[in-house]
């Protein structure tokens, strides 16, 4: 059994309690499970009181780079600076290419930076409920400013959006171009839109990048509560990060005023709750083999459509 | 009881069998529930050789008329067409404005077409479920396109665009306009974007909006399938209506080429049957007052951040 750190050496803002917390937290054994849940009971109430941001972008688009420089311009401002993954591919065993401290080497020196590599998948809710319980931890360790990174595999920038205040796309310059990869409504989730490497030769570039998307945005939809914002930045000159910390802060200074900041919360909590109680009834379902394999059956009947979805959700949910 | 017409009338064709069969299937009696049950999956075999469009966009934009153009022009080419709709909004005494056949006059004339209001919602599954059986019945029927017709209030098109073989969103010809009211995400949904009221003094506008939406949506991302196109038409003038019903025939022959047109609806059926799972454990909930009583605390506790996600859905899991 994983040792339970004391809660007010985690309170206090030691580094090795808040990381032993997060180790009993990632835990999947049954034992822990149990620890860590007492835990976070116990911490809850001293959580909330950061800004959570969920930054996303593809492969090459220079996410450590700006991570790195975001991280130390906030440390800089006397913000204490969480820094999260979530990579649903990472294995198992452990270990994760995001989150490695060699990737963000000054951020990582920095008495003020907290730098955890993805949790591994596998357990209930996956790498998503790990990632909210760790962000609660960190919360209660002090940290007041929480960056999410998503790597952009399968479903992960909807569960990094599903748990951040604020969610933030990095680009590249060039417009349109297919390399971007941007995936297919991930732009709609975004509160900012930044186009990285705004230096050099493709200054010029980046800023008409950044009229298509600033056009395309505001003709794709309206949101009631905010309009999402497209900058421009270099994160390896540093320029111009000092302007996205601020529009967060307009952000959150309009979202407080109005509740949409608090709104927003207590909705992602509801529909993770609903999406949890989904997953532990999968988990009863697979832990019962015969059921089980009566699903798969089901399923591919359903697929196949042979039966329809409601007569197979009715036979499963009998079955409980 | 409501009474279950015959299976062979279904099939040949019958008006009267089909309207009877939905309103069995849009009953929120138990005992009519099984019987619609037993009727679905006997005419399930011949289920699924239509093509199922999903029409969106906001008041003002035509929809009806647009979709008695569209209609009359299917029925023209030897086609049968049903036409259902998704109106959350729709009171459970039912009746719907959608649907009014006063709205589609010319079209609800034809002895090829087949018109149905909205179902009332309050049922399992709400509105969406009782479409997908109508859509069903309607298939068995002889009907081989389905239009989806959806108001836009609440979730209706992502309901809508989840069972469709193509999502059809109608806009007027003033690109930017706030007046536009669409919803945040719903472009995205989009297989096709159809400027409507493209005559007259705003056929240029209408082809610069055309433009300015082509590039929006080349712009926010790929998808490895399918490219959404732009078009205008005229629905009052019934010019280019022929060339959305071409592009529809485009859109089929390179999915069903593919494979993704089946993938399309094996994917949206295995999503349904997941929903429904979700929709039942909740019914079983909420007929059980104690712990449905108890499940309005923890939703509470959770939006108030005085319990985690976690813990609540344990919590119920455990009493179901």
């Amino acid at each position: 059994m994983t040792q339970t750190p004391a809660i007010d050496d985690i309170l206090g803002g030691q580094r090795r309690a808040l990381a032993k917390a997060i180790t009993l937290v990632e835990s999947t054994r049954d034992a822990d499970r149990d620890a860590a849940q007492a835990l976070l009971q116990a911490v809850l109430p001293h959580t909330g009181k950061s800004i959570r941001i969920g930054i996303s972008g593809s492969p090459g688009v220079g996410k450590s780079t700006f991570i790195e420089a975001f991280g130390r311009h906030l440390i800089k401002q006397g913000h204490k600076v969480a820094v999260l993954a979530v990579d649903p591919s990472s294995p198992v065993s452990g270990g994760s290419i995001l989150g490695d401290k060699t990737r963000m080497e000054e951020l990582s020196r920095e008495a003020n930076a907290f730098i955890r590599p993805s949790p591994s998948a596998g357990a209930l809710g996956g790498v998503a409920q790990k990632t909210r319980e760790t962000k609660l931890l960190c919360e209660a360790a002090g940290y007041d400013v929480i960056l999410v990174e998503t790597v952009g595999v399968g479903q992960s920038e909807y569960q990094v959006a599903g748990m951040v205040d604020f969610f933030l796309v990095l680009m590249l310059p060039n417009a349109g171009d297919e390399l971007q990869g941007i995936k297919k409504g991930i732009l709609e989730l975004a509160d900012a839109v930044v186009i990285n490497k705004a230096d050099g030769d493709m200054a010029a570039q980046a800023e008409r990048t950044r009229g298509h998307y600033q056009s395309a945005l505001d003709l794709l939809g309206r949101r009631s509560d905010w309009t999402p914002r497209v900058l421009t930045c270099s994160a390896i000159e540093h320029t111009r990060i000092d302007a996205i910390w601020e529009l967060i802060g307009e952000f959150r200074a309009l979202a407080e005023a109005n509740g949409a900041f608090d709104d927003r919360r207590a909705r992602q909590n509801l529909q993770w709750m609903q999406h949890l109680i989904l997953a532990l009834v999968e988990a009863r379902l697979t832990r019962n083999e015969p059921l089980n394999q009566r699903r798969r059956e089901l399923e591919s009947r359903v697929q196949s459509g042979e039966i329809t979805p409601y007569a197979a959700a009715r036979e499963i949910v009998a079955l409980l």
